[in-house]
Protein backbone atom coordinates (compact mmCIF):
# COMPACT_ATOMS: atom_id res chain seq x y z
CA UNK A 1 0.00 0.00 0.00
CA UNK A 2 1.26 3.64 -0.44
CA UNK A 3 2.78 5.89 2.22
CA UNK A 4 -0.14 8.09 3.26
CA UNK A 5 1.68 9.92 5.64
CA UNK A 6 4.45 10.87 2.57
CA UNK A 7 1.49 11.49 0.25
CA UNK A 8 -0.05 14.26 2.59
CA UNK A 9 2.90 15.92 2.78
CA UNK A 10 3.67 15.95 -0.86
CA UNK A 11 0.65 17.54 -1.07
CA UNK A 12 0.62 19.97 1.67
CA UNK A 13 4.10 20.84 -0.02
CA UNK A 14 2.10 21.70 -3.64
CA UNK A 15 -0.45 23.19 -1.64
CA UNK A 16 1.42 25.71 0.45
CA UNK A 17 4.05 26.37 -2.10
CA UNK A 18 6.89 25.18 -0.09
CA UNK A 19 8.44 22.74 2.66
CA UNK A 20 8.67 25.13 5.24
CA UNK A 21 5.05 25.99 5.18
CA UNK A 22 4.16 22.83 4.72
CA UNK A 23 6.42 21.80 7.52
CA UNK A 24 4.40 24.58 10.07
CA UNK A 25 0.90 23.07 8.61
CA UNK A 26 1.63 19.54 9.54
CA UNK A 27 3.13 20.05 12.44
CA UNK A 28 6.24 18.64 11.24
CA UNK A 29 9.96 19.09 10.71
CA UNK A 30 11.50 20.61 7.34
CA UNK A 31 14.11 17.47 7.33
CA UNK A 32 10.62 15.01 7.82
CA UNK A 33 8.63 16.49 5.25
CA UNK A 34 11.31 15.91 2.95
CA UNK A 35 12.16 12.44 3.98
CA UNK A 36 9.22 10.82 3.48
CA UNK A 37 8.39 12.48 -0.08
CA UNK A 38 12.18 11.29 -0.86
CA UNK A 39 11.39 7.49 -0.05
CA UNK A 40 8.20 7.18 -1.88
CA UNK A 41 10.22 9.03 -4.75
CA UNK A 42 12.35 6.13 -3.77
CA UNK A 43 9.75 3.49 -3.77
CA UNK A 44 8.22 4.78 -7.04
CA UNK A 45 11.35 5.02 -8.95
CA UNK A 46 10.33 8.51 -10.34
CA UNK A 47 10.47 12.15 -9.41
CA UNK A 48 6.48 13.71 -8.06
CA UNK A 49 8.21 16.93 -7.16
CA UNK A 50 10.55 19.40 -8.66
CA UNK A 51 12.60 20.88 -6.21
CA UNK A 52 12.15 24.95 -7.59
CA UNK A 53 10.61 27.70 -5.77
CA UNK A 54 7.51 27.54 -5.82
CA UNK A 55 7.81 23.64 -5.74
CA UNK A 56 6.09 21.81 -8.79
CA UNK A 57 4.40 19.05 -8.38
CA UNK A 58 5.74 16.44 -11.89
CA UNK A 59 2.53 14.66 -13.56
CA UNK A 60 3.02 11.74 -11.62
CA UNK A 61 3.25 13.89 -8.30
CA UNK A 62 -0.20 15.20 -9.68
CA UNK A 63 -1.87 11.91 -10.07
CA UNK A 64 -1.13 10.87 -6.66
CA UNK A 65 -2.46 13.98 -4.51
CA UNK A 66 -5.47 13.57 -7.07
CA UNK A 67 -5.66 10.34 -5.55
CA UNK A 68 -5.17 11.44 -2.26
CA UNK A 69 -8.15 13.77 -2.52
CA UNK A 70 -10.29 10.82 -3.47
CA UNK A 71 -9.42 9.01 -0.55
CA UNK A 72 -9.98 11.56 1.41
CA UNK A 73 -13.43 12.43 -0.07
CA UNK A 74 -14.29 8.61 0.28
CA UNK A 75 -13.03 9.03 4.10
CA UNK A 76 -15.19 11.94 4.64
CA UNK A 77 -18.48 9.65 3.96
CA UNK A 78 -17.48 7.65 6.58
CA UNK A 79 -18.57 10.42 9.02
CA UNK A 80 -16.22 9.04 11.36
CA UNK A 81 -15.94 10.72 14.37
CA UNK A 82 -12.69 11.59 13.88
CA UNK A 83 -10.80 15.12 14.95
CA UNK A 84 -9.53 16.00 12.05
CA UNK A 85 -7.35 19.50 10.08
CA UNK A 86 -7.20 18.40 7.09
CA UNK A 87 -9.97 20.22 4.30
CA UNK A 88 -10.77 17.73 1.07
CA UNK A 89 -9.94 19.53 -2.12
CA UNK A 90 -11.34 19.11 -5.49
CA UNK A 91 -9.22 19.80 -8.42
CA UNK A 92 -11.67 20.18 -11.71
CA UNK A 93 -11.33 20.98 -14.95
CA UNK A 94 -13.50 23.42 -16.81
CA UNK A 95 -13.90 25.25 -20.14
CA UNK A 96 -13.69 29.07 -20.14
CA UNK A 97 -16.95 30.27 -21.72
CA UNK A 98 -18.71 27.46 -19.48
CA UNK A 99 -16.89 28.72 -16.22
CA UNK A 100 -17.51 32.48 -17.18
CA UNK A 101 -21.07 32.26 -18.06
CA UNK A 102 -23.08 28.84 -16.06
CA UNK A 103 -21.20 27.00 -13.60
CA UNK A 104 -20.86 28.90 -10.66
CA UNK A 105 -24.78 28.35 -10.53
CA UNK A 106 -23.54 24.50 -10.32
CA UNK A 107 -20.82 24.92 -7.91
CA UNK A 108 -23.44 26.51 -5.24
CA UNK A 109 -22.75 25.46 -1.70
CA UNK A 110 -20.24 22.59 -2.55
CA UNK A 111 -17.94 25.54 -1.62
CA UNK A 112 -18.64 25.14 2.23
CA UNK A 113 -17.68 22.02 2.53
CA UNK A 114 -14.75 21.18 0.34
CA UNK A 115 -12.09 23.56 -1.50
CA UNK A 116 -12.42 23.86 -4.87
CA UNK A 117 -9.51 23.78 -7.07
CA UNK A 118 -10.95 25.23 -10.70
CA UNK A 119 -8.39 24.68 -13.96
CA UNK A 120 -9.60 26.51 -16.83
CA UNK A 121 -8.47 24.38 -20.12
CA UNK A 122 -9.57 23.87 -23.60
CA UNK A 123 -12.26 22.16 -24.65
CA UNK A 124 -9.97 19.63 -25.54
CA UNK A 125 -7.08 19.71 -23.21
CA UNK A 126 -9.14 18.79 -20.00
CA UNK A 127 -9.86 15.10 -21.14
CA UNK A 128 -6.27 14.79 -21.26
CA UNK A 129 -6.01 15.72 -17.42
CA UNK A 130 -8.81 13.74 -16.79
CA UNK A 131 -7.35 10.70 -18.44
CA UNK A 132 -4.17 11.59 -16.04
CA UNK A 133 -5.88 11.37 -13.31
CA UNK A 134 -5.05 15.15 -12.56
CA UNK A 135 -8.58 15.89 -11.66
CA UNK A 136 -11.18 14.38 -9.92
CA UNK A 137 -14.00 15.76 -12.69
CA UNK A 138 -13.55 17.55 -16.06
CA UNK A 139 -16.22 19.61 -17.78
CA UNK A 140 -15.60 19.77 -21.68
CA UNK A 141 -16.78 18.57 -25.43
CA UNK A 142 -15.49 15.45 -25.36
CA UNK A 143 -17.71 12.96 -24.71
CA UNK A 144 -15.83 9.58 -24.39
CA UNK A 145 -15.38 8.27 -20.63
CA UNK A 146 -11.98 7.21 -19.61
CA UNK A 147 -11.00 4.49 -18.06
CA UNK A 148 -12.92 4.22 -14.75
CA UNK A 149 -14.51 7.45 -15.83
CA UNK A 150 -18.61 8.27 -16.24
CA UNK A 151 -19.62 10.59 -18.94
CA UNK A 152 -22.90 12.89 -18.86
CA UNK A 153 -23.91 14.82 -21.35
CA UNK A 154 -25.08 17.94 -20.60
CA UNK A 155 -26.24 19.64 -23.82
CA UNK A 156 -24.72 22.42 -26.22
CA UNK A 157 -23.37 25.80 -26.20
CA UNK A 158 -24.75 27.66 -29.08
CA UNK A 159 -22.35 30.07 -30.47
CA UNK A 160 -22.86 33.19 -32.76
CA UNK A 161 -20.42 35.43 -34.74
CA UNK A 162 -20.73 39.21 -33.01
CA UNK A 163 -19.36 42.24 -33.73
CA UNK A 164 -20.02 45.87 -32.33
CA UNK A 165 -22.04 48.29 -35.49
CA UNK A 166 -19.96 50.62 -35.46
CA UNK A 167 -17.09 47.50 -36.62
CA UNK A 168 -19.74 46.69 -38.77
CA UNK A 169 -20.16 50.05 -40.59
CA UNK A 170 -16.17 50.62 -40.57
CA UNK A 171 -15.68 47.46 -42.42
CA UNK A 172 -18.79 48.01 -45.06
CA UNK A 173 -20.31 45.03 -43.64
CA UNK A 174 -23.70 45.79 -42.46
CA UNK A 175 -25.65 45.01 -45.68
CA UNK A 176 -22.87 42.09 -47.11
CA UNK A 177 -20.93 40.27 -45.28
CA UNK A 178 -19.25 38.63 -48.15
CA UNK A 179 -15.70 39.95 -46.63
CA UNK A 180 -15.89 39.23 -43.68
CA UNK A 181 -13.09 37.22 -43.98
CA UNK A 182 -10.53 40.36 -44.58
CA UNK A 183 -11.48 41.99 -41.22
CA UNK A 184 -10.16 41.45 -37.51
CA UNK A 185 -11.19 38.65 -36.24
CA UNK A 186 -11.07 37.70 -32.18
CA UNK A 187 -9.81 34.22 -31.38
CA UNK A 188 -9.35 32.66 -27.92
CA UNK A 189 -6.08 30.95 -28.74
CA UNK A 190 -4.13 28.82 -31.42
CA UNK A 191 -6.76 25.81 -30.81
CA UNK A 192 -9.69 28.07 -31.31
CA UNK A 193 -10.84 27.18 -34.49
CA UNK A 194 -14.42 28.67 -34.56
CA UNK A 195 -14.55 31.72 -36.34
CA UNK A 196 -12.37 29.78 -39.16
CA UNK A 197 -15.39 26.89 -38.68
CA UNK A 198 -18.44 29.61 -39.12
CA UNK A 199 -16.43 31.62 -41.89
CA UNK A 200 -15.97 28.47 -44.11
CA UNK A 201 -19.72 27.79 -43.43
CA UNK A 202 -20.35 30.69 -44.74
CA UNK A 203 -18.21 29.58 -47.42
CA UNK A 204 -15.40 32.54 -47.16
CA UNK A 205 -11.62 31.95 -47.23
CA UNK A 206 -9.53 31.76 -43.32
CA UNK A 207 -9.38 35.23 -41.49
CA UNK A 208 -6.37 37.31 -42.38
CA UNK A 209 -6.51 39.58 -39.76
CA UNK A 210 -6.33 37.96 -36.27
CA UNK A 211 -6.65 39.19 -32.65
CA UNK A 212 -5.33 36.55 -29.73
CA UNK A 213 -7.67 37.20 -26.68
CA UNK A 214 -6.72 34.19 -24.13
CA UNK A 215 -10.03 35.94 -22.09
CA UNK A 216 -13.22 34.95 -21.66
CA UNK A 217 -14.61 38.43 -20.62
CA UNK A 218 -11.64 40.27 -22.73
CA UNK A 219 -13.12 38.67 -25.68
CA UNK A 220 -16.76 39.81 -25.42
CA UNK A 221 -15.44 43.69 -24.33
CA UNK A 222 -12.88 43.10 -27.42
CA UNK A 223 -16.24 42.55 -29.66
CA UNK A 224 -18.04 45.07 -28.22
CA UNK A 225 -15.05 48.23 -28.32
CA UNK A 226 -14.64 47.35 -31.93
CA UNK A 227 -11.26 45.40 -32.12
CA UNK A 228 -13.35 42.47 -33.85
CA UNK A 229 -15.87 39.99 -34.29
CA UNK A 230 -15.70 36.80 -32.68
CA UNK A 231 -17.54 33.52 -31.89
CA UNK A 232 -19.14 34.50 -28.37
CA UNK A 233 -21.82 31.67 -26.54
CA UNK A 234 -25.61 33.61 -27.23
CA UNK A 235 -25.86 33.14 -23.71
CA UNK A 236 -23.26 35.25 -23.15
CA UNK A 237 -23.81 37.87 -25.34
CA UNK A 238 -27.41 38.63 -24.35
CA UNK A 239 -27.22 41.34 -22.12
CA UNK A 240 -24.67 42.92 -24.95
CA UNK A 241 -27.23 42.53 -28.01
CA UNK A 242 -30.20 43.66 -25.58
CA UNK A 243 -28.04 46.48 -24.87
CA UNK A 244 -26.83 47.22 -28.80
CA UNK A 245 -23.27 47.05 -27.96
CA UNK A 246 -22.99 43.62 -29.74
CA UNK A 247 -24.62 42.38 -32.96
CA UNK A 248 -25.28 38.61 -34.05
CA UNK A 249 -24.02 38.90 -37.32
CA UNK A 250 -25.42 35.92 -39.20
CA UNK A 251 -28.44 34.83 -37.13
CA UNK A 252 -29.05 31.96 -39.89
CA UNK A 253 -25.27 30.81 -39.09
CA UNK A 254 -24.14 29.18 -35.29
CA UNK A 255 -22.23 26.24 -34.33
CA UNK A 256 -23.46 24.36 -31.58
CA UNK A 257 -20.66 22.99 -28.81
CA UNK A 258 -21.72 19.82 -26.98
CA UNK A 259 -20.50 19.43 -23.19
CA UNK A 260 -20.13 16.44 -20.96
CA UNK A 261 -19.46 16.67 -17.41
CA UNK A 262 -16.37 13.50 -17.34
CA UNK A 263 -16.13 12.22 -12.77
CA UNK A 264 -14.56 9.26 -11.77
CA UNK A 265 -17.24 5.84 -10.44
CA UNK A 266 -15.54 6.32 -7.11
CA UNK A 267 -15.27 9.49 -6.00
CA UNK A 268 -17.36 10.65 -2.56
CA UNK A 269 -20.85 12.41 -1.93
CA UNK A 270 -19.46 15.77 -2.80
CA UNK A 271 -18.66 15.15 -6.16
CA UNK A 272 -22.05 12.88 -6.60
CA UNK A 273 -23.64 16.07 -5.89
CA UNK A 274 -21.66 18.02 -7.59
CA UNK A 275 -22.01 15.80 -10.88
CA UNK A 276 -26.46 16.33 -9.74
CA UNK A 277 -26.04 19.99 -9.60
CA UNK A 278 -23.80 20.13 -12.71
CA UNK A 279 -26.40 18.14 -14.75
CA UNK A 280 -29.33 20.16 -12.99
CA UNK A 281 -28.02 23.54 -13.75
CA UNK A 282 -26.76 22.58 -17.47
CA UNK A 283 -30.30 21.24 -18.27
CA UNK A 284 -31.68 25.11 -17.35
CA UNK A 285 -28.71 26.98 -19.56
CA UNK A 286 -27.50 24.83 -22.47
CA UNK A 287 -29.40 23.58 -25.32
CA UNK A 288 -31.31 20.23 -25.08
CA UNK A 289 -31.99 19.11 -28.96
CA UNK A 290 -29.81 16.89 -30.56
CA UNK B 1 23.52 40.95 -38.61
CA UNK B 2 21.12 38.26 -38.19
CA UNK B 3 19.43 36.18 -41.12
CA UNK B 4 16.18 37.72 -41.76
CA UNK B 5 14.94 35.01 -43.60
CA UNK B 6 15.55 32.48 -40.82
CA UNK B 7 13.63 34.68 -38.45
CA UNK B 8 10.72 34.91 -40.74
CA UNK B 9 11.05 30.88 -41.07
CA UNK B 10 11.17 30.57 -37.10
CA UNK B 11 7.92 33.49 -36.85
CA UNK B 12 5.83 31.59 -39.04
CA UNK B 13 6.42 28.15 -37.75
CA UNK B 14 5.36 29.35 -34.48
CA UNK B 15 2.31 31.31 -35.91
CA UNK B 16 0.73 28.84 -38.33
CA UNK B 17 1.82 25.94 -36.21
CA UNK B 18 3.93 23.65 -37.92
CA UNK B 19 6.65 23.38 -40.76
CA UNK B 20 4.28 22.51 -43.26
CA UNK B 21 1.87 25.10 -42.95
CA UNK B 22 5.01 27.69 -42.71
CA UNK B 23 6.05 26.34 -45.71
CA UNK B 24 2.69 26.80 -47.46
CA UNK B 25 2.00 30.39 -46.36
CA UNK B 26 5.71 31.26 -47.39
CA UNK B 27 5.71 29.39 -50.46
CA UNK B 28 8.90 27.84 -49.56
CA UNK B 29 9.52 24.38 -49.61
CA UNK B 30 9.24 22.18 -45.78
CA UNK B 31 13.24 21.70 -46.05
CA UNK B 32 13.97 25.16 -46.93
CA UNK B 33 12.14 26.30 -43.59
CA UNK B 34 13.73 23.85 -41.71
CA UNK B 35 17.08 24.11 -42.50
CA UNK B 36 16.99 27.98 -42.80
CA UNK B 37 16.05 27.72 -38.60
CA UNK B 38 18.82 24.88 -38.41
CA UNK B 39 21.38 27.32 -39.69
CA UNK B 40 20.77 30.17 -37.81
CA UNK B 41 20.29 27.51 -34.43
CA UNK B 42 23.99 26.58 -35.65
CA UNK B 43 24.84 29.80 -35.59
CA UNK B 44 23.65 30.86 -32.26
CA UNK B 45 24.57 27.30 -30.74
CA UNK B 46 20.88 27.33 -29.38
CA UNK B 47 17.71 26.09 -30.07
CA UNK B 48 15.27 28.42 -31.23
CA UNK B 49 12.36 25.57 -31.48
CA UNK B 50 11.54 22.66 -30.14
CA UNK B 51 10.37 20.15 -32.95
CA UNK B 52 6.99 18.78 -30.81
CA UNK B 53 3.55 19.34 -32.35
CA UNK B 54 3.06 22.13 -32.69
CA UNK B 55 6.13 23.18 -32.34
CA UNK B 56 7.08 25.71 -29.87
CA UNK B 57 9.61 28.81 -29.82
CA UNK B 58 12.30 28.33 -27.05
CA UNK B 59 12.48 31.70 -24.71
CA UNK B 60 15.64 32.81 -27.04
CA UNK B 61 13.18 31.89 -30.35
CA UNK B 62 10.31 34.16 -28.55
CA UNK B 63 12.66 36.62 -27.81
CA UNK B 64 14.08 36.79 -31.59
CA UNK B 65 10.36 36.68 -32.76
CA UNK B 66 9.46 39.49 -30.62
CA UNK B 67 12.71 41.31 -32.17
CA UNK B 68 11.87 40.56 -36.00
CA UNK B 69 7.76 41.99 -35.13
CA UNK B 70 9.88 45.55 -33.54
CA UNK B 71 11.95 45.35 -36.93
CA UNK B 72 9.05 44.46 -38.99
CA UNK B 73 7.12 47.49 -37.19
CA UNK B 74 10.07 50.20 -37.85
CA UNK B 75 10.04 48.72 -41.47
CA UNK B 76 5.92 49.73 -41.63
CA UNK B 77 6.62 52.93 -40.52
CA UNK B 78 9.20 53.40 -43.38
CA UNK B 79 5.85 53.77 -45.38
CA UNK B 80 7.74 52.34 -48.76
CA UNK B 81 5.73 51.00 -51.40
CA UNK B 82 6.96 47.73 -50.96
CA UNK B 83 4.34 44.79 -51.55
CA UNK B 84 4.12 42.62 -48.71
CA UNK B 85 2.21 39.85 -47.66
CA UNK B 86 3.37 39.40 -44.11
CA UNK B 87 1.41 41.32 -41.38
CA UNK B 88 3.07 42.66 -38.46
CA UNK B 89 2.25 41.27 -35.10
CA UNK B 90 2.24 43.26 -31.41
CA UNK B 91 2.70 40.18 -28.39
CA UNK B 92 1.14 42.08 -25.45
CA UNK B 93 1.12 40.90 -21.83
CA UNK B 94 -1.95 42.01 -19.46
CA UNK B 95 -3.36 41.46 -15.97
CA UNK B 96 -6.45 39.45 -16.25
CA UNK B 97 -8.64 41.96 -14.52
CA UNK B 98 -7.73 44.71 -17.03
CA UNK B 99 -8.48 42.95 -20.05
CA UNK B 100 -11.68 41.93 -18.36
CA UNK B 101 -12.58 45.29 -18.18
CA UNK B 102 -11.11 48.61 -19.26
CA UNK B 103 -8.62 47.69 -21.96
CA UNK B 104 -10.42 47.02 -24.89
CA UNK B 105 -11.02 50.47 -25.16
CA UNK B 106 -7.26 51.39 -25.58
CA UNK B 107 -6.82 48.84 -28.15
CA UNK B 108 -9.31 50.59 -30.37
CA UNK B 109 -9.01 50.43 -33.82
CA UNK B 110 -5.24 48.99 -33.83
CA UNK B 111 -6.01 45.82 -34.46
CA UNK B 112 -7.12 47.05 -38.25
CA UNK B 113 -3.28 47.77 -39.09
CA UNK B 114 -1.80 45.03 -37.28
CA UNK B 115 -2.44 41.76 -35.31
CA UNK B 116 -2.79 41.25 -31.78
CA UNK B 117 -1.88 38.41 -29.41
CA UNK B 118 -2.51 39.35 -25.51
CA UNK B 119 -0.90 37.03 -23.25
CA UNK B 120 -3.04 36.94 -19.71
CA UNK B 121 -0.30 37.12 -17.16
CA UNK B 122 -0.28 37.57 -13.62
CA UNK B 123 0.44 41.44 -12.36
CA UNK B 124 4.09 39.92 -11.36
CA UNK B 125 4.56 37.76 -14.57
CA UNK B 126 4.07 39.83 -17.30
CA UNK B 127 7.22 42.25 -16.11
CA UNK B 128 9.09 38.96 -16.27
CA UNK B 129 8.16 38.62 -20.42
CA UNK B 130 9.24 42.13 -20.99
CA UNK B 131 12.10 41.34 -19.38
CA UNK B 132 12.97 38.45 -21.57
CA UNK B 133 11.81 40.70 -24.54
CA UNK B 134 8.97 38.37 -25.06
CA UNK B 135 6.45 40.95 -25.78
CA UNK B 136 6.59 44.03 -27.43
CA UNK B 137 4.40 46.07 -24.25
CA UNK B 138 3.35 44.98 -20.58
CA UNK B 139 0.32 46.22 -18.30
CA UNK B 140 1.21 45.30 -14.83
CA UNK B 141 1.91 46.59 -11.21
CA UNK B 142 5.49 46.85 -11.77
CA UNK B 143 6.83 50.22 -11.72
CA UNK B 144 10.24 50.21 -12.22
CA UNK B 145 11.36 50.35 -16.23
CA UNK B 146 12.98 47.50 -17.83
CA UNK B 147 16.49 47.87 -19.50
CA UNK B 148 15.73 49.47 -22.53
CA UNK B 149 12.23 50.12 -21.87
CA UNK B 150 10.17 53.26 -21.08
CA UNK B 151 7.08 53.21 -18.16
CA UNK B 152 4.37 55.16 -17.74
CA UNK B 153 2.21 54.65 -14.76
CA UNK B 154 -1.79 54.92 -15.77
CA UNK B 155 -3.49 54.65 -12.15
CA UNK B 156 -4.85 52.23 -9.87
CA UNK B 157 -7.63 49.95 -10.05
CA UNK B 158 -9.17 49.42 -7.24
CA UNK B 159 -10.12 46.45 -5.43
CA UNK B 160 -13.20 45.90 -2.85
CA UNK B 161 -14.86 42.94 -0.96
CA UNK B 162 -18.10 41.05 -2.02
CA UNK B 163 -20.60 38.60 -1.67
CA UNK B 164 -23.60 37.81 -2.46
CA UNK B 165 -26.37 38.53 0.24
CA UNK B 166 -27.11 35.10 0.75
CA UNK B 167 -23.70 34.23 1.54
CA UNK B 168 -23.82 36.61 3.98
CA UNK B 169 -27.03 35.64 5.56
CA UNK B 170 -25.87 32.14 5.65
CA UNK B 171 -22.27 32.98 6.87
CA UNK B 172 -24.13 34.97 9.38
CA UNK B 173 -22.06 38.26 8.17
CA UNK B 174 -24.75 40.44 7.26
CA UNK B 175 -24.05 42.64 11.20
CA UNK B 176 -20.73 41.32 11.65
CA UNK B 177 -18.01 40.07 9.86
CA UNK B 178 -15.42 39.11 12.06
CA UNK B 179 -15.65 35.62 11.38
CA UNK B 180 -14.58 35.79 7.68
CA UNK B 181 -12.15 34.18 7.38
CA UNK B 182 -14.00 30.94 7.86
CA UNK B 183 -16.09 31.42 5.17
CA UNK B 184 -15.51 30.09 1.75
CA UNK B 185 -12.92 32.74 0.26
CA UNK B 186 -12.50 33.40 -3.92
CA UNK B 187 -8.84 33.38 -4.64
CA UNK B 188 -7.84 33.59 -8.45
CA UNK B 189 -4.20 31.66 -8.64
CA UNK B 190 -2.06 30.68 -5.58
CA UNK B 191 -0.39 34.12 -6.32
CA UNK B 192 -3.31 35.94 -5.35
CA UNK B 193 -2.72 37.52 -2.01
CA UNK B 194 -5.67 40.32 -2.17
CA UNK B 195 -7.90 38.24 -0.16
CA UNK B 196 -5.29 37.77 2.43
CA UNK B 197 -4.30 41.07 2.36
CA UNK B 198 -8.07 42.24 2.89
CA UNK B 199 -8.37 40.28 5.93
CA UNK B 200 -5.24 41.30 7.06
CA UNK B 201 -6.53 44.55 7.39
CA UNK B 202 -9.32 44.00 9.13
CA UNK B 203 -7.69 41.85 11.86
CA UNK B 204 -8.15 38.81 10.95
CA UNK B 205 -6.60 35.70 10.41
CA UNK B 206 -5.78 34.05 6.91
CA UNK B 207 -8.49 32.50 4.93
CA UNK B 208 -9.47 28.61 5.25
CA UNK B 209 -11.69 27.60 2.87
CA UNK B 210 -10.28 28.31 -0.37
CA UNK B 211 -12.26 28.17 -4.16
CA UNK B 212 -9.54 28.73 -6.69
CA UNK B 213 -10.72 29.95 -10.00
CA UNK B 214 -8.41 31.67 -12.60
CA UNK B 215 -10.88 33.37 -14.61
CA UNK B 216 -11.97 37.09 -14.17
CA UNK B 217 -15.57 36.71 -15.10
CA UNK B 218 -16.06 33.13 -13.22
CA UNK B 219 -15.17 34.85 -10.26
CA UNK B 220 -17.37 37.25 -10.25
CA UNK B 221 -20.04 34.65 -11.50
CA UNK B 222 -18.96 32.51 -8.13
CA UNK B 223 -19.17 35.62 -6.14
CA UNK B 224 -22.51 36.29 -6.92
CA UNK B 225 -23.80 32.52 -7.06
CA UNK B 226 -22.98 32.51 -3.10
CA UNK B 227 -19.63 30.42 -3.60
CA UNK B 228 -17.46 32.67 -1.55
CA UNK B 229 -16.56 36.34 -1.01
CA UNK B 230 -13.33 37.55 -3.05
CA UNK B 231 -11.71 40.55 -4.08
CA UNK B 232 -12.94 42.59 -7.25
CA UNK B 233 -12.73 45.64 -9.17
CA UNK B 234 -14.97 48.05 -8.15
CA UNK B 235 -15.31 48.97 -11.85
CA UNK B 236 -15.64 45.02 -12.67
CA UNK B 237 -18.40 44.78 -9.73
CA UNK B 238 -20.53 47.90 -10.67
CA UNK B 239 -23.26 46.68 -12.42
CA UNK B 240 -23.62 43.58 -9.97
CA UNK B 241 -23.87 45.72 -7.19
CA UNK B 242 -26.17 47.88 -9.02
CA UNK B 243 -28.79 44.97 -9.52
CA UNK B 244 -27.89 43.67 -5.98
CA UNK B 245 -26.17 40.36 -7.29
CA UNK B 246 -22.72 41.66 -4.99
CA UNK B 247 -22.55 43.45 -1.80
CA UNK B 248 -19.24 45.33 -0.47
CA UNK B 249 -18.55 44.05 2.51
CA UNK B 250 -16.75 46.90 4.06
CA UNK B 251 -16.84 49.94 2.31
CA UNK B 252 -14.09 51.58 3.92
CA UNK B 253 -11.43 48.63 3.43
CA UNK B 254 -10.23 48.00 -0.25
CA UNK B 255 -6.75 47.85 -1.50
CA UNK B 256 -5.60 49.95 -4.11
CA UNK B 257 -2.96 48.42 -7.27
CA UNK B 258 -1.43 50.58 -9.43
CA UNK B 259 -1.00 49.62 -12.96
CA UNK B 260 2.34 50.62 -15.33
CA UNK B 261 2.36 50.72 -19.08
CA UNK B 262 6.03 49.19 -20.09
CA UNK B 263 6.95 49.40 -23.59
CA UNK B 264 9.88 49.37 -25.84
CA UNK B 265 12.09 53.02 -26.15
CA UNK B 266 12.51 52.19 -29.85
CA UNK B 267 8.71 50.63 -31.24
CA UNK B 268 7.11 51.30 -34.71
CA UNK B 269 4.65 54.02 -34.82
CA UNK B 270 1.48 51.72 -34.22
CA UNK B 271 2.72 51.02 -30.36
CA UNK B 272 3.46 54.76 -30.16
CA UNK B 273 -0.25 54.98 -30.68
CA UNK B 274 -1.04 52.24 -28.53
CA UNK B 275 0.89 53.78 -25.49
CA UNK B 276 -0.83 57.05 -26.21
CA UNK B 277 -4.35 54.87 -26.60
CA UNK B 278 -3.50 53.35 -23.17
CA UNK B 279 -2.88 56.36 -20.84
CA UNK B 280 -5.88 58.03 -22.30
CA UNK B 281 -8.07 55.38 -21.36
CA UNK B 282 -6.87 54.30 -18.21
CA UNK B 283 -7.16 57.83 -16.65
CA UNK B 284 -11.12 57.57 -17.87
CA UNK B 285 -11.18 54.55 -16.17
CA UNK B 286 -8.53 54.26 -13.02
CA UNK B 287 -8.01 56.45 -9.95
CA UNK B 288 -5.58 58.97 -10.19
CA UNK B 289 -5.36 59.90 -6.91
CA UNK B 290 -1.80 58.85 -5.53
Amino acid sequence: MLDYRALTALAAVIQHQGFDRAAQALHLSQSAISQRIKQLEGRIGQPLILRQSPPQATALGLRLITHLETVLHLESDLNLPLETDARIHARIAINHDSLATWFSEALGRITEDIDVDLITADQDAGIELMKRGEVMACLCAEGKAVNGGRVDRLGTMRYRAYASRDFLMRHHLLESFDRLYQAPCLVFNRDDRLQHRFLQQLGQAEPINLVHCPSSEGFVQLAASGCGFGMIPEIQAALSVQVGSLIDLAPETFIDVPLYWHSWRSSGQAMKQLRASVIKTAHRWLRQDR
